[in-house]
């Protein structure tokens, strides 16, 4: 495997920084090679702005889509983004690994997504979806939590963590082009002795030395939708949020 | 009202700028008090890490959730995040003006929020959800998409948006003790004409002025749970996500 691990957290001799050492030494010991994209490392910029251009296509109004385009025809990226761009289209696998920040990525993952998946390069047109950009690729979400298991189960207090995911997993993942791998999901390390978060260490090498054999998430495909984007009649919306294997990490 | 506007979109000219001057002049022109934390024009720094602090907890090791419980109780948060906690005292609403960038909301937002938000000041301990540091007060998500509203429903591809929704609306704005409002959802302002826009913005201005009347949305409340923080056998989950009203924005 050719693996882009895009890692963002503050400290590196957090639980995160730990995984992200972990997948490193896992994959690179099992043949495979591997980038890291270390964002607090990097000083990575997460805001969307002018200056992910290098000339602006309108100098007047900036609208972000119209700017991706012209970028992305004429080569004028800037750098940072441009750098992401070689390096997705490198890999064939690319995990995230964060620690889940308010229900989500923290800012300057998100801000990795705003600035990197541009139009024209990942998605765009008829190009979304099973057609995305980076179509051909595999995605896996790697991240901690600051509760346990219950309080995102299906009727927990924060929500399933299935739908807490899906924005991320469906909305970034998946409509680029990526086969979504289950997520591997740590839950609060902080409040694990060393012992257990040694044994969580253990499962993450052995989820990562099964990506190649691991399935897929199911997400429905363009012809079970109609024109309106909507699914079809007759087609069971179910299996979009099936749970069966979908938090491997989980306990 | 006291009503703070945070908002975050890079162009002042664009839709979210329009409804963002629309929302100043209304609200100030029905009596009530507006400040706005325009997000691009502050330069507000979106990326946890150390600068959120004036002098560490720990030199050594960096602990988020540590360092904040600390600069509560010291008075030791960085400038501008002390700005943003006194803005949020003094509000008794709170809006967030912003434009759906990849189902979330936008990194420089989602760093507002990852900062600002901290434990002792807007949860920790049995200050959550209806008893959260921010109770008592309301706040209302004004957004605006790329896609159509069919394309978000029940059955839609990107998915229904108040499962979009809830990361934010529950696991942000009622986690630090919000009563969360109804979303304003303008749907796609870029394919609209002109004309279109206008009534937008006229049915924006009708949901400003109707906030003090507008009832929240249902969130269960602690008694429903039980000690592991899910539902407790009986009580009907369904609520949760009960679409009647709830994006009143919509077409």
């Amino acid at each position: 495997m050719k693996v882009l691990i895009v890692y963002a957290h503050p400290e590196p001799r957090s639980f995160n920084g730990a995984m992200r050492d972990v997948a490193v030494d896992t994959l690179r010991g099992g043949g495979h090679e591997v980038i890291v994209s270390d964002l607090y490392a990097m000083g990575f910029n997460p805001v969307v702005g002018r200056g992910d251009f290098t000339r602006p296509a309108n100098a007047d109004v900036f609208r972000l889509a119209a700017e991706q385009r012209r970028a992305q025809d004429d080569g004028t990226y800037a750098k940072d983004i441009a750098d992401e761009h070689e390096k997705l289209r490198w890999c064939d696998t690319l995990i995230l690994q964060f620690p889940l920040f308010w229900f989500s990525l923290p800012a300057i993952l998100k801000g990795w997504v705003d600035r990197v998946m541009g139009v024209g390069f990942a998605y765009g047109g008829s190009m979304w979806y099973e057609n995305g950009g980076l179509r051909g690729r595999r995605a896996m979400l790697s991240l901690t939590t600051g509760g346990p298991p219950s309080i995102y189960g299906p009727r927990g207090r924060n929500g399933d963590i299935e739908l807490i995911l899906w924005p991320i997993q469906n909305g970034i993942l998946r409509l680029v082009g990526f086969d979504v791998l289950p997520p591997f999901v740590a839950w609060c390390p902080a409040r694990l002795s060393s012992e257990e978060r040694v044994v969580y260490l253990k499962e993450f090498k052995e989820r990562l030395l099964e990506i190649p054999e691991t399935p897929p998430i199911f997400f429905h495909e363009s012809g079970d939708y109609g024109e309106d984007n909507s699914l079809m009649p007759g087609v069971d919306p179910r299996p979009r949020f099936q749970r069966a294997g979908a938090v491997a990490g989980s306990r």
